[in-house]
């Protein structure tokens, strides 16, 4: 890459804590010495967030991406979206709803222009969005034909569906998904600098021990290994995430939501994020929420947005995983 | 209690490292503070497990848990079952599975007659037992009508079902099936020393977002608050292993068994074990197996056994979660 990754940051519901941990986590100098960012928000609630948590740099607007290299302090791409009365804190709005959709478009809408190599939705709120006519579920921002791959320390899991209700889950299995979230998470990791990664594949039964697990995921996987991928499995659910931590494995494709997501969230490392596979661009999201309660006290912890945005430079310059290792 | 609690340990497969972790568990004198542990199974297999393992006290034969308490060195129950040759270690056999069925055997039926107060599985091995004839499958040597309750460290899960395919799972779910478990669960930890539990039943389904979640578990909860449990559900799967974890549970009910496995092997606390819901003793088994690579070898670690002893002593005491909150 000739120059340096830059990420946007799409700051949230202006209602929540998502400008707050935005400007603290600037005010942290760490995401700057891997890369630039640039906010994408309301630059009035910015600096209102500033002074409620003590941040002494000036929010610069800038008009895009290429400007905020040489602008001073934190920069940010204002849409003027809403703009005129103050946004609300501490509850949903139409208002913030219709902003942040708008802030999230320009936040699109740059990175596949290439303006910027990603960007990352501070937390939004399915309250402001409904009530702006938006979207009526958070699982309509995902974007069409993407997986969700979360990372949690050594910790990696890409699901092949997401809310599904169970009884739904086992005919979800199928030996074309399994390939085909297998080979995007193959390439996105090379994409982001890991050289040989080593998959596996969890099993969708207790101990892999019913049809499902012989008869779809065990031939899928022989298949994807004769294909060239360094994959195992189907390994035992309970087995599958503890020896990822250990090191086993780079990442697990689960078989449905909670059983990724109850080892990630009982493991619990520092510094969680979720990257969407699929895409030409870094997409993320942080493992929080908008916090209404406490919004507008400054008391926000910025540490998961520090730890997104170091972690999306670092998949945007395919230096994630080079860098681990030289730790 | 007027006297000490009295545990049976049937010291496992003869061929696996169950007879070395005996021994070298008692030799740390850990559990003996506790109450009084009387091994079940072959005295011969025991002296050469102490003779491999370098423990340098003697094993005495007793014909019965009252005489063991003035034994010296290590007491067993030998029921003299295929004796005559020396059993083959590192191996499954079919003389090893008769033993250990008659060693189960034995120590239910002391457990039953109240000459102890419960007792530990050591490892066995299915391959043993299905040579001998005796079970097909390990599920099979578990008693009617109960439910496993697992522990390790501060997580405690109970599930309403075993080694269901996920897609029965579903199904299984039932008001009755979650009443009887939490009703259980309860009366378990009160007898073993708890004052008043409180339990959390996780939902089915991911964010406890669907149809089971709203029309058999959340019903199911009310009834049993109504009742006067201390109980709380459905809650997110993905979240309530971790609450349980930081103390706002002191179990939880789970809906199927990975749920719950996948979070206590995932979290990994050293001294996890197994006890058995629904009968009058404790009868519990350790969480690893015959490990029949480096059985013989003197190697074997007696962390788990040793947690094992200390707690079937303790609760068969009444006096668990007492000494817990002491210390």
């Amino acid at each position: 890459m000739a120059r340096l990754p830059r990420i946007g940051v799409m700051i949230g519901d202006p209602g929540g804590i998502g400008p707050e941990v935005c400007v603290r986590a600037l005010a942290s100098g760490c995401p700057q010495k891997q890369g630039q960012i640039v906010l994408i928000g309301s630059a009035e609630v910015l600096r209102r967030a500033a002074r409620v948590t003590g941040v002494d740099m000036p929010v610069t607007v800038v008009s895009s991406p290429d400007e905020a290299a040489a602008a001073a302090g934190i920069a940010v791409i204002d849409p003027g979206a809403e703009a005129g009365a103050a946004f609300e804190t501490g509850k949903p709005s139409a208002r913030s709803g219709r902003a942040a959709k708008a802030w999230i478009d320009r936040a699109e809408q740059l990175s596949r222009d290439g303006a910027l190599d990603g960007w990352i939705m501070a937390p939004v709120d399915t309250g402001s969005m409904r009530l702006a006519g938006v979207v009526q579920d958070l699982d309509d921002l995902q974007p069409a034909g993407t997986f969700m791959f979360r990372m949690s320390g050594p910790l990696r899991v890409v699901p092949i569906a997401e809310h599904l209700p169970m009884r739904d889950v086992a005919a979800s299995v199928t030996a074309e998904r399994i390939s085909h979230v297998a080979r995007l998470t193959r390439d996105h990791l090379i994409r982001w600098g890991m050289a040989a990664p080593r998959l596996a594949v969890a099993a969708l039964n207790p101990h892999a021990m019913f049809e499902e697990d012989r008869d779809i995921i065990a031939p899928a996987v022989a298949a994807l290994r004769r294909e060239g991928l360094n994959i195992t499995g189907p390994v035992s659910p309970d087995a599958v995430f503890r020896q990822c931590i250990e090191g086993r494995y780079d990442a697990v494709i689960s078989m449905y939501h909670d059983q990724g997501q109850i080892a990630l969230k009982t493991a619990a490392f520092a510094g969680a994020c979720t990257v969407y596979l699929g895409l030409p661009y870094v997409q993320m999201s942080v493992p929080h929420g908008t916090a209404f309660d406490i919004a507008g006290q400054g008391i926000a912890q910025p540490d998961s947005m520090i730890a997104a945005m170091t972690t999306a430079l670092a998949l945007a310059g395919g230096v994630a995983f080079l860098k681990a290792a030289a730790e």
